[in-house]
């Protein structure tokens, strides 16, 4: 297969790279040329733009920062769109509003283009491994075709539903989640060390039962450190929940959690923290409840 | 041993009955003659009150549907303080506020009596297989006669800390965590019903995911279910929810997340869901967000 590969950032180089290693021809294109040099030092081609990283591809797949980068990669001035060859398949990757994903296909459609929404989760090394969790929504026979491709990258291919939308819902309910279990794993915490009750050894207990989750038992630990490794920026969910929460301001519907959990990741921006590690979400419970002196 | 038992519900008995099994010499009471019955037939003994119970017992063990209960048993009209000898001691593994755990300890002492703070988790199931949760806190010598009867009925038994209320600070943290899951989980989940995206599909996503909750992959197939198997009831996280909100109240300590959780268990119930599984909070966010025909 041809393979073009816009956004090559800190998961998407090793992806591409798992597409060099399983045998298909790479072009890859980011504005990063370090990035590039890598994909080349692994046998995939440099491309001098998005659009040459597009021209005469099968897929095309864009592992950028959002879906706003992704309309500009496709019909902004470079037109990667026109370099693509009719029948391919746009995979967009980024993590985008299911409204911007719905109108991405429209748009591809009316130049005989197909597209896969496939949002993906499972980070940095989940890229790196090709375990990477993908949720696609396209129709069945895209997807069919588009499955031997995604499953390369991916250990868990899903695919969401027929309609565009469908697949970045799953990932925006995927983050709704996530950021959710990071802010109530901190309340929960913060009450122990409020209560004088060692925080340690309730993670330690929660972590092994009913209450636990995969945020809790990740994050955990690093919210009783007082300067984590940045694994994931507070920002990060600021970002997500965002996103999570203008669909609902759209839609018109309540997301009362999510909305609450958003505030706690705002105020641990706007305290100082928005880059550092989103465990420290729980800096914005410590004030919210700190007692005199 | 001699264990004295009071309150063989569906997880006292079968803890009661783990003793019996264990060479242990128990003495149980109940109001519910069944269970004592039930007891008897397994080789424990059937008092006749709490006091009789506790007569002569190494252990009184207390399994009551709260700590008003617990301290009815010992210092109401039965008084089955005055059963115990001088210095045994008494297991409440009761779900009750911290500071009515604290208030416990210092009355049995001036009996001459400890208490383990030790409320326990891992349900009906647990308790058949011997295989709770416990939260124990209480002195370090008291822990260590303690430890070998806690480890009869418990596979995880961890320490919390000296203080009593440090255990049932721990088990208030857990039903902080569980409730906001499940909650967390509805949200999630009816996002995906009133976005046209199939929940089960999205079920099996974050199921897998950092998005999982023990309580979301638990819980998440009732939520899809019209009317599932009642595990657990709405109005139990209605008390318990209550509980770790009351908690709050007294500390004048903000808990953001778990009050839009309780409201959302409350509403439900208010719905006429209160005997209905837990799962079924669902329907709060569905009339939440219910739109126009």
């Amino acid at each position: 297969m041809k393979i073009g590969f816009v956004g090559l950032g800190a998961m998407g180089l090793p992806m591409a790279i798992n597409f060099v290693n399983t045998g298909h021809a790479v072009s890859g294109f980011d504005f990063n040329a370090h990035a590039m040099k890598l994909l080349a030092d692994a046998g995939g081609t440099m491309a001098s733009s998005a659009a040459g990283a597009a021209k005469g591809a099968d897929f095309l797949i864009l592992m950028v920062v959002n879906g706003d980068q992704a309309d500009d990669v496709l019909f902004g001035a470079g037109r990667a769109v026109d370099a693509l060859p009719s029948g391919a398949c746009v995979i967009a990757s980024c993590t985008q509003p299911p409204a911007q994903a719905t109108a991405l296909g429209e748009k591809l459609a009316q130049h005989q283009l197909t597209l896969v929404d496939a949002p993906v989760s499972g980070g940095v090394k989940g890229s790196q491994t090709g375990t990477l969790t993908i949720m696609a929504s396209c129709p069945a026979h895209v997807f069919d075709k588009a499955k031997p491709v995604l499953d390369v990258v991916g250990k868990n291919v899903f695919h969401v539903g027929e309609a565009h939308g469908a697949g970045s819902t799953a990932k925006l309910i995927n983050q709704l989640l996530c950021g959710v279990h990071i802010a109530a794993a901190a309340e929960a915490l913060q009450l122990a060390e409020a209560a004088g009750v060692d925080p340690q050894s309730v993670f330690d207990i929660v972590s092994v039962s009913a209450a636990s989750s995969w945020m809790l038992n990740d994050r955990g630990p690093r919210m009783l450190e007082d300067a984590p490794e940045v694994r994931s920026a507070v920002d990060i969910f600021v970002k997500d929940l965002g996103i999570v929460l203008d669909h609902g301001r759209n839609a018109r519907h309540g997301l009362p959690l999510s909305a609450v959990a958003h505030q706690m990741f705002l105020a641990a921006s706007g305290a100082g923290f928005g880059t550092a590690d989103d465990s420290q979400v729980i800096r914005a419970y410590r004030s919210l409840n700190k007692k005199p002196e």
